[in-house]
């Protein structure tokens, strides 16, 4: 049963997670850029290893929570146990577990919903036994992982075509291929990009509080050579208007944890301030994001939970103690770029561009789903 | 010749630094808000101890500045040594040396230019000893620090008329008695407002990389018991969007390094990006700053140096690594709000409101020097 799930282990790739014969193999993004800790968890532990993963941020990026769920599910499912009945009570409650993880990103939604769908078809059938549920879960698991990476590899399409040769590109958080089940999101827009022949660099956010930029997009880029300028949050608005050294910004490309069905987008906070930045000095702000992070469900920006984290993210930076240890802190881990804001949608499908109004005549969680 | 020094030294409230018998007294800022370091400087090695002092960011914020350069010439002059001509020689050195230091800061030339005509006044005289250098100099330091203080209180005066009862105040950087030689300037104002009985809260902008926000007016905050909020700077945009907890962020106070004839104004890196979020909201934006920070030889933004400082810088916080170690960074100290995003500003001679328009039809230095 695990044969099917070998063709994730073959590649030599960048990617966050994978499954083998010893269990579900993640890398700990926590310790990027100082170390590779990849952490291994055993088939009976896989489903409360993958949720504190998820919870501590050691995989994050809203498709890579959907992948890691799916394949924490499929590495429980592959050695089913106990009668049907019980299996399948067994993975309602992982899946309630997985649940409970992070709230603002919709791919691990989406990812659960399909594979609970499976299972339940699975068990719903008349001669149905606890395998068939199992291969329904893992099946239904590789899917959504490899639906994720094809994803990647089309929006990167879409989106080069929008980039210049020459071209610098801001971003924000780390949209990379840790962040997904193939070669990111944004940041794979601009890999396309550059294996077009285009020479197209890149400005990170390094994205106080848990500096996803600094530490993944830095160097995640290094490792793929693609050109990178680190710069601090609150410098954005400024390099956008005097450019960097002589070199003119030309857009951002962000990704993106739950799009609702206006066009509001929830991503990593501080990408609502470079999208009022971008607006600010006409300079085009594209998100890229596969259609599982529309929610058709939401109708706006103002219905996506928020999650707030802990005090001490902001206190703190990689250990060391910033501020006084007991001063008051709001640490919202997203924040909402009302649709207006953006100049376009990249998704596999193809690109989604606004009017000029920010009255929108239609909803691009719609037009994604066509 | 200490004696109108003593005054420093009799207060009890916040400062950076004072002179005594020993030397100068300045207090690391560096070392906030962990430990409070008082580094002696004795006079002989005041100059180099000062220079030092300033190009590391031991003291800083504008008015400090001039303020601690101002000192250390007075306490190198307080005890004469050699021939006039000699003497005069030496001060030149030292003035040339403080200068030297940091280019942004306007306040730091104001103050040298003010005690280097003192010193030519008083060297140029028929019978000029130098005693009546020492004084003059001495003088000169003691005026500009003076000067400084009375600043504070009258924006204080000014500025809390902006505010009402109940407001919540964004602000970047540290702008408070550690900042200048009286109470601060944009956090005097608050002071101000909350001596008048005006409960009135800061939202504390961290102030990546160097973070003076986390540090320094967060300590300052909590010292005089100023309820205060840290927020990274990329929360600033969604907070003026949402609110922080329900509290509606009713203006931004910030600071000033120079002050161009047009009202371009140069601060801490991220000021330009709290304006530009500030403007998106219709939020109050007003710049504290006494008229020495007001440079009127100086056209536009554009003309104000910008200092770019060490990679380092970026790449690490307090001293934890964030990022690869190689990785490419763009580190400028300051960035140029446009006069057209600033709402007023605050000085010591009252409130400068600009016109609607962006093309103003006064300049706000002329009006500042009136």
């Amino acid at each position: 049963m695990s044969d099917p799930l070998r063709a994730l282990l073959v590649r030599d790739d960048l990617r966050p997670f994978f499954l083998d014969g010893h269990g579900l193999h993640l890398l700990d993004q926590r310790d990027l850029p100082a170390h590779e800790t990849w952490r291994v968890f055993g088939d009976g532990g896989v489903i409360e290893g993958v949720a504190r993963s998820i919870e501590g941020l050691a995989v994050r990026g809203a498709p890579a929570i959907g992948g890691a769920a799916a394949l924490a599910l499929a590495a429980f499912a592959r050695r089913p146990r106990g009668t049907l009945a019980s299996f399948v009570d067994t993975l309602k409650q992982h899946d309630a577990r997985l649940r409970r993880t992070r709230p603002t990103a919709v791919n691990l939604f989406v990812a659960l919903d399909a594979i609970a769908a499976a299972r339940d078809a699975a068990a719903g059938r008349a001669d149905a036994r606890s395998d068939d549920v199992a291969v329904a879960v893992v099946d239904a698991a590789e899917a959504y992982c490899h639906v994720d990476e094809a994803a990647c590899t089309a929006m990167g399409a879409h989106g080069a075509a929008l980039l210049d040769d020459g071209d610098v590109v801001v971003t924000v958080c780390h949209t990379g291929a840790l962040a997904t089940c193939g070669q990111g999101t944004a940041l794979g827009v601009v890999k396309s990009a550059r294996k077009a022949g285009k020479d197209v660099a890149v400005v990170a956010l390094e994205t106080r509080p848990l500096l996803q930029g600094a530490r993944l997009t830095a160097w995640e880029c290094q490792r793929d050579r693609i050109p990178v300028t680190l710069i601090t949050d609150g410098m954005a608005a400024f390099a956008l208007n005097r450019g960097l050294r002589g070199r003119r910004i030309a857009r951002a490309l962000v990704g993106a944890d739950r799009i609702a069905r206006n066009g509001d987008t929830a991503n990593k906070i501080g990408t609502f301030a470079l999208a009022v930045a971008c607006a600010h000095h006409d300079v085009p702000f594209h998100v890229v994001a596969p259609t599982t992070t529309f929610d058709e469900t939401c109708p706006d920006g103002h219905a996506i939970p928020i999650e707030e984290r802990a005090a001490d993210e902001v206190r703190s930076a990689r250990g060391a103690p910033l501020s006084p240890v007991d001063v008051g802190v709001w640490n919202p881990a997203f924040d909402v770029t009302p649709a207006s804001l953006v100049t376009g949608f990249v998704t596999e499908r193809g690109l989604l561009s606004r009017g000029a109004s920010p009255a929108r005549s239609a909803s691009p969680a719609a037009a994604a789903r066509r």
